[in-house]
């Protein structure tokens, strides 16, 4: 009653968003009228035209608004090494490292048999071919140190491990700036498996 | 490089939500790509309707997506009690206690001479002949105990006293489930000068 009809529908729709609860939502509405119809204008293109036109990259499944995104194009990329990773996301992450000149496959999703995801879920149907047409030398499973992510990483190791290929996992142990006082056990006892002579 | 620029739109033009930075920007970005495309759809029809569509009630100044607004409209109202209320979002809280039955009148901000805002552009102008229209016999001043809320509360006082009205002002003091020990001083002094007889 209070609230116009379209503000209330502008507010749970933003609900929509992870971590935006009611009164973050009618605060962002809020500001949105506001300070900022242009801004939430714009907001509304980009929803849409994302939403609508971002699909798949039909090599490592990334994101992308074109058949093959600007990654495997990418001439500078050396497609001899091949990261796996879960999620996009995990892809801004490993190039904000910087040092990776590789290119990438993603899972988007990791195995979980109890929710009804399997290897054909994860696209691992579609790697094969890839290592093979691509002539990849090195594979760097980089899924997450989760149980399932661990499970995927055993996966996709005993799908390829008959290839020629040499496979690696990224390092499991003490993250820098970390103190052993605070670092639960599993991981120091992965940090401990994993020294190197110095 | 490693993102599409469609995804990169995106999580910037999300970025201009309030409290929202890169790092959410992206993790609402992706899991709107992910598992929320429908939704994220219907977040920008919404966004885009609601930037068109919602003005103000030319009566009140609330958000309304009509001349007058159905709170301005509505007969269960009485309207001989006007509220003033900073913003729509106050609206909503004093809707929430659910005891009030008068109508509303929305400053759309405070008092602010070293940002230009003076008492034109909070409607004052208006206030007046909509008092005298709808024969108010009180007003409740509901500006925030703020700084600037104060000297707002205290022009409009000024501007309505020669008039025939009760102006009032809503009670400061210890919140309810409040701490005398944690309440800051000031807020204690009002609620030692507000006392009232048991």
């Amino acid at each position: 009653m209070s609230i116009s009809p379209l503000l209330k529908q502008l507010i749970d729709a933003l609900c929509c968003l992870p971590g935006v609860g009611q009164k973050s939502a009618q605060r962002m509405a809020f500001q949105l009228l506001e300070r900022g119809r242009e801004k939430g204008n714009h907001l509304a293109k980009s929803l849409e035209s994302a939403m609508q036109n971002i699909k798949h990259c039909k090599t490592c499944r990334n994101y992308s608004e074109v058949e093959i995104c600007s990654l495997c194009q990418s001439p500078k990329r050396d497609p001899s090494s091949l990261c796996i990773v879960e999620s996009p996301a995990d892809i801004t992450a490993v190039e904000q490292m910087g040092t990776y000149r590789g290119l990438y496959f993603v899972l988007m999703g990791h195995l979980s048999p109890l929710d009804g995801i399997g290897p054909d879920d994860i696209g691992i149907k579609q790697l094969l071919p890839l290592i093979k047409t691509r002539e990849v030398t090195e594979v760097i499973i980089a899924t997450n140190p989760t149980v399932e992510g661990e499970a995927t990483a055993h996966y996709i190791f005993e799908t390829l491990k008959d290839t020629n290929i040499k496979i690696t996992r990224i390092a499991h142990g003490v993250p820098l700036g970390g103190e052993l006082e605070y670092i639960d056990s599993g991981t120091l006892a992965h940090a401990f498996a994993g020294r190197e002579l110095i």
